[in-house]
């Protein structure tokens, strides 16, 4: 593992580190907050998963999250959103290849070789936290728009490994809109019915563990009605019991102003779970 | 004027606009925070100038000020960092030419033509702000290294016009040290005479209003020693018995990580002075 950056950051420091993934076959960087608080002993860790085109910077620079974790004691990590690397394969277009992994484990070929993110998120960078920052065992997990689907996604399939999930402005049933379609069809192929244990609609109705999902959705959102359809969430925690906090906040758009915004709140809502 | 972007944050709306300006000769485009507070009734202005290489993009992006501003319902102006466009000279190296004005008004050719940025900050931008915002008379001016820099001198040249200033991590004697020295001798030529009006240790020297000066500074800052000097500005106030509050930030940098983690406290400095 290699610091790329450290900042002084809201008394804490906000790093970017780089390592080898095995899972991933390549080179990954993720960032990671460390609040005041990890001076006095270990603290709960708030994973964040970035939407389409990101990488880890994006909301170490623009969320404005710092503050709050380091009101609240929270440790930030922020990995980026795929693969990256001159020998990962990639594809035109912004929504599949590099920077668009999806948080799936990909089963067809070429990209089965790297794409494995749910993976690298659940299994790997945990792991890597764990050892080299005074965390607990507790940990929560959020993210925006493509990263929204990551993790609920991420959370229900995983149950008793997070404490507490949250999403901005998430793709909530990929397997039923065009985002989720091409980026499924190329990653697991054209036998839809392996689609559904990647579609946070389809996990709720399965689901054992009830993890209330809190889900913030800016109602000027200009892939409301086309990619996130938070409708089809509500409908499918109202039919299967599942606790479902939604937020149609009037007159907000898809961007990181809008996660700004309300950032505060979602790591509050995470810190009431992790330091329980 | 068009508007470029409008977006929904923290209550209010962060814009970005899009006008020609005749003091600079060239289409330039400004950030605009309108906090909640406008709904009510005209509120102040603070204005932020930018450092070397910044576009309007930057502060309203990463410095997380809009929370605060919504706080105290203040308006946030942002500004480039020099003129734009095609027909605009400009300079090899990140610190001459376009991204770096260094809020002068260049007397030397080829800079002359469009380089006012002093004028158009003090003059056309605020003319431009009052028409089109609910705006009070009520000004204020903050901003980071070569934008800190522009704040003090804009302040210190301007008595009357703004009722607070303050600076994070400026450029306090450009005349001494090599960024201000290289950009100086270009838009102003060779007599160091004429350097020292743009200077903001030669202005607290023969201030006659008495404006407090709130400083933040890094201590981990790389440009500390080399290009920053804070003790210089800290000589000047005390001889000349000019009201200076330097704060030096142990293990913070140059970066918006440092800015964002004391904006709230210069948004709160500004608002006391703006809301009397």
């Amino acid at each position: 593992m290699q610091k790329i950056e450290s900042h002084a950051c809201f008394g804490g420091r906000q790093e970017v580190w780089q390592h080898l993934s095995g899972v991933l076959g390549c080179e990954m960087r993720f960032g990671v907050y460390l609040p005041p608080q990890v001076a006095l002993g270990p603290c709960p860790v708030l994973y964040w998963l970035s939407g389409l085109t990101c990488s880890e910077q994006n909301f170490i620079t623009k969320a404005g999250a710092q503050r709050y974790a380091a009101e609240h004691g929270l440790i930030l990590v922020a990995p980026d959103t795929s693969p990256r690397g001159e020998d990962v394969v990639d594809a035109d277009g912004y929504d599949l290849g590099k920077g668009a992994g999806f948080y799936v484990n990909a089963t067809e070929a070429p990209w089965s070789r790297h794409y494995r993110m749910h993976d690298y998120v659940v299994e790997e960078l945990p792991a890597l936290v764990d050892a080299h920052f005074p965390t607990t065992t507790a940990r929560g997990i959020s993210g925006h728009s493509m990263g929204g689907h990551g993790a609920l996604v991420v959370a229900l399939r995983n149950p008793g490994r997070y404490r507490s999930v949250s999403a901005f402005s998430p793709i909530v049933a990929p397997t039923r809109v065009p985002w989720g379609q091409k980026a499924f069809g190329a990653y697991l192929g054209l036998d839809t019915e392996t689609w559904r244990e990647w579609d946070a609609c389809e996990l709720v109705a399965g689901a054992k563990a009830r993890l209330p999902l809190l889900v913030d959705q800016g109602e000027a959102d200009e892939f409301l009605d086309r990619e996130l359809q938070p409708s089809r969430l509500q409908a499918a925690c109202e039919a299967a019991g599942h606790p479902l906090e939604l937020r149609l906040q009037p007159g907000y758009d898809h961007s990181y102003y809008f996660i700004a915004s309300f950032i505060g709140d979602h790591i509050a809502h995470h810190a009431r779970a992790l330091k329980e």
